[in-house]
């Protein structure tokens, strides 16, 4: 290892570990939030334990990050109505401020001392592959992590979460498509160190498949492949892009050839300015379309999958009619966008249409009768085949854009719904009317790194 | 058979049957010119015999075709340098007038009395299958035609011709690409008559593979396949290509359902007038090139396939830079013209290029140093692998076309040697600069039919 990347992780290290102070603050505030909540248990007579999990519960939080996550664990015996209400009933006792979210059953939420509390009911199995709820895995995952973090360990996984924040990879949610604390947990049981993790990860050959408990049974197509050593029949790493798995391979090379502090720390891309934007358009001479629309309601975890299905659907539509997209993106604030930077603004008047084989009687009598007095070129012969050359529905990209037919391309459901009801649709230079709100991913796009 | 297909064809009949006047003129000069070969090589103490062959010996030349072939048929012991400088003499002595051209070996062709005469010299070989030379063939075909084309047959085999050329597929010369009068000939004896060669074609499945001497050994790709009674490995269709097989059979189709004896007539097109072409050029909204220069000196059947090579490679390579062809011809006459008409005659200023996946460790390095400090956007990652946008070579197809790199397309080999030399590229409007001299063929191009 060389002298360098020992140094910068060690100085890493320092940066990303709490102060004794703030532990122990939080080490208060996690043991109020128990007692608290085992007292709104044991009143309402329920059988059910309470527990510490996530990062917090195991030592392996970043400093600043403050989410504090306590489980109400249900006996089995109990149906999903009473861990619902019930569940939601104590979330209420212990978090008078909360307010409900929901995930696969709904849970409360709150500020409390400055921290971000989650107060979740979920059941008690037998193991990690007979939940009846998604969040029923979490205490396995705890209780395997716990058991096997020693301190070493646990200050690996936060320089690992420093890294993956820093290259942007970090997190499970479906926007970013990245890596969750616990997989990097896994991560650094598996491998043994931050920096045999990093280096494996420099030699990836996807498909790489982990198996910590080595009881893995089924296949998956991901790049990246961790069995839940508390389930055999999942994959951690499922929601890791491929792109966020290449990411990661590039980025770890990059620190082992050249291990310099910066990259561990998160850079925020200044907005595009207007100059700017201008200079790059002009620059690579395509032509920008902006579909801009009202971002419907939804949380992030569908929002973001809809956003990215409905730009793949439209990129097909405008590529399908030979606008060839460059490339495309998606933005949503109060707004939504769904941006495409297109090779061919426009085509001709007229496009080609193959038409059967001319020996195919059948087909080519069909042919010839549907074009017989079109106003169309044609038919005539080319190879075995009639050709006619026939109008072309869209001669240009905006048309397409601003055409029904955009509500029949791939369209997430909501998005289409909030499309059907209307849109704008910004062309070339007009699409700097998105500064500054969409600077940052404007630069992002404008400027694509790694 | 249908009444009316009964009386076009006897219309047609009787307008192909050379008159008995026709036929006696021509029976003289042939007479004539045999006579005057037997002297010439009588006279040189060789021994060979002087043979009428093609459609004037057999009886189904249409009436204004006025060509006659004579063969001077050396015995086999003699060497090859003999057979051309003596077939030559014996040429010159008999055409006193003409001038050689040149097939595999020299031959003499002259204007006679109003007649075009070809005196060709051959080996007598004793099958088809043992030619030294492609015209000792000939002689076999004329043999094989004339033992089996009764009166009938051979007034059959003058209508299908008729027909043939004027559905423009008639001729073998490689600048049509057509059936060839053997070929016609052995459909007729094959199908037995006109009416059943047009009912077979108009159903025929390609590939069709007729062997009227059942021997035939190889196999061939060609759509039409007629194994040569005369030589069991070759296919008289072979120069038939797939368009003219579709064509044929389009317009045998055409014939039994509307049988008028238009379609029996040769039509020249008009020459598109410089109105109609910028009509044509605004209604399409596509963009015409012309690469202009003057013809190579070849004979038509180097000259065209070369000239249909040129257009493939250089739309091949418009396409490769995505400028997208819609159609593309060749015109020849004191000047070459290779025409393309491009959907896309512009792209912008970048163009992506996909790197290697980023998890081929080697590779991923290799790209990322040749493209750390250029001129590009990017490296950045798409899916597993790298992509840049770098500057694109050629914006637009004139630019490509005038460049140097038109010269590294798939060119014949003659043109290639011109346009290194110079040519000029029209574009646009400026094609009407083709007109009159190209009038015909650009009408052909901007209304096309079967």
């Amino acid at each position: 290892m060389s002298d360098a990347l020992a140094n910068t992780l060690h100085r890493v290290r320092e940066r990303v570990t709490p102060s004794p102070d703030e532990i122990d603050e939080l080490e208060v505030v996690i043991e109020e939030l128990v007692e608290r909540t085992e007292t709104a248990v044991a009143e309402r007579e329920i059988e059910a334990d309470v527990l510490r999990v996530g990062s917090t519960a195991r030592g392996t939080w970043l400093p600043g990050e403050r989410d504090i996550d306590i489980f109400v664990r249900f006996a089995p015996r109990y149906d999903r109505e009473i861990l619902e209400d019930v569940g939601v009933e104590i979330g209420r006792a212990v978090l008078p401020s909360g307010r409900l979210e929901y995930a696969e059953h709904p849970y409360v939420t709150a500020e409390y001392d400055g921290y971000s509390v989650d107060l979740v009911p979920c059941f008690r199995v037998d193991s990690g592959a007979e939940i009846r709820s998604a969040v029923d895995r979490t205490p396995f995952h705890a209780t395997y992590v716990q058991e096997r973090l020693d301190e070493t360990r646990a200050t690996d996984v936060r320089v690992l979460k420093q890294f993956l924040r820093a290259t942007g990879v970090y997190g499970s949610n479906l926007r970013t498509q990245g890596y969750s604390g616990y997989l990097t947990e896994l991560l650094v049981l598996e491998y043994g160190g931050v920096r045999p993790v990093l280096r494996a990860a420099a030699d990836w050959d996807p498909p790489v498949r982990l198996d910590p408990a080595d009881h893995g049974a089924s296949t998956f197509g991901d790049p990246l492949v961790v069995i839940d050593p508390t389930d055999p029949n999942r994959n951690v790493a499922a929601v890791v892009s491929p792109d966020n798995v290449a990411r990661f391979q590039h980025h770890a090379r990059q620190l082992l050839a050249d291990p310099g502090i910066g990259r561990f720390e998160v850079h925020s891309p200044e907005p595009l300015t207007q100059a700017e934007c201008e200079t790059h358009l002009a620059r690579r001479a395509t032509t920008p379309y902006a579909v801009r629309f009202p971002t419907p309601d939804l949380v992030d975890d569908q929002l973001y999958p809809q956003l990215r299905t409905s730009v793949r659907g439209i990129a097909d539509g405008l590529d399908r009619r030979g606008f060839d997209t460059v490339r495309s993106t998606s933005f949503a604030g109060s707004e939504a966008v769904l941006y495409f930077e297109v090779a061919v603004p426009e085509r001709p008047a007229i496009e080609r249409h193959r038409g059967p084989p001319v020996h195919v009687a059948e087909h080519a009598e069909a042919f010839l009768d549907q074009y017989a007095d079109a106003d169309v070129y044609g038919p005539f012969i080319e190879g075995d085949r009639y050709v006619v050359e026939r109008p072309r529905e869209y001669r240009s990209a905006r048309a397409f854009l601003e055409s029904e037919a955009l509500l029949d391309t791939g369209l997430g459901k909501d998005i289409r719904r909030r499309l059907a009801e209307g849109y704008e649709v910004l062309a070339g230079e007009d699409i700097t009317a998105l500064l500054p709100a969409f600077g940052r991913a404007l630069r992002t796009f404008y400027e694509p790194s790694p």
